[in-house]
């Protein structure tokens, strides 16, 4: 008998979900993927809502230690120190992965949001915002390549978190022709991240993401 | 003779930085505050964009570990960790103190600063785009909410990071009168937090912020 396995996996094709499906393919934890189809309004339903107050994927539940989390950064960080692997010991590496993934999550990933909103969402919008955002997503992709011309992976010599959430984004990024193209270290790295198998069964978890 | 603190940080009067001035007031520790004058500039000075490339404040600088780290979630973090302290040990308040830090840095902040950037900077604004960052933040507000009316902080029963941080932010909402009144928890819990000696001393440094 197969033992029913103690993640629980609350997630849909999107930038943030796809972190965690990434992250866990990484780890080769079991776990159980439940598709909340947030286009069905699932999110909002009330047995999610008590998951997530907020209403938002992805939601991780740990029925081992009875730790429920949301917010992908928090899931990461949850799997990073439960399995010990993806976040380096050195304290540099250790910080620097933490400061990076913090980088995406605060000043990166929610700016590509409202990018994504305003440019494919929002036909009336103001030129000038939509400039805004071109604006300021360029600049954290200058930031990135900066980094990684310096370093293979965004903590240093380690692939970790960091990487994984900033992945989730790219590869969004990517499809939806946000060109980074210039961005030659950014690029290069992401063809690294890409080519990990755990990364393309990430990817395509509850299903691959469609283009505009 | 005074030892020189081991602690050094980069900052200026803004919600961001104030988390960090706040954490190093309620921990006791000495530190040296270099104020990073924004509106002169300072930020996108080469000696400044080698502690953050991104040219954001607030930078930490530990010279005891030979360790800089930007992002204020990452700072707070690293200064739970190093004292063992604002970071609850026992698992489940643990991870809620990180998932509400977390929601704070992803699905708060950043959209609070957007919300400033179009109501108080940007007259030109499409009515819409007003009313979208009115609406996000609002759910925030509704989600601190309830959270806040079964629990005494956001982790539960213990002040924490994810306090400080929040707190931040909505100490400048306050003063730029984005109204969270009718949210009677989280005006409840932010009383609470304003009467902190700590925190006072933490929202004058570098200096008190101005309303708009």
């Amino acid at each position: 008998m197969t033992k029913t396995p103690d993640l629980i996996l609350y997630t849909d094709s999107s930038p943030n979900g796809f972190k965690i499906t990434i992250a866990l393919e990484e780890l080769g934890l079991p776990y159980t993927l439940k598709h909340v189809h947030i286009e069905q309004g699932e999110n909002r339903q009330p047995d999610f809502l008590q998951l997530n107050p907020h209403g938002r994927i992805p939601v991780l539940m740990d029925t081992a230690t009875g730790i429920t989390l949301f917010e992908s950064a928090a899931i990461l960080l949850y799997l990073a120190q439960k399995t010990a692997r993806l976040l380096p010991e050195e304290p540099q590496a250790h910080w620097s992965a933490i400061t990076w993934l913090m980088f995406h999550t605060s000043s990166m990933g929610p700016l590509l949001g409202q990018r994504v909103h305003f440019e494919l969402f929002e036909s009336s919008t103001n030129p000038a915002t939509i400039a805004r955002y071109r604006e300021l997503t360029e600049s954290t992709f200058s930031t990135l390549d900066q980094r990684l011309a310096e370093h293979t992976w965004l903590a240093g010599d380690e692939y970790s978190i960091a990487d994984i959430a900033t992945f989730g984004w790219m590869h969004i990024a990517r499809i939806i022709h946000f060109d980074f193209s210039q961005h030659r270290h950014l690029t290069g790295w992401y063809e690294r991240v890409a080519l990990r198998p755990a990364v393309q069964r990430g990817i395509s978890l509850p299903h691959p993401a469609t283009g505009p």
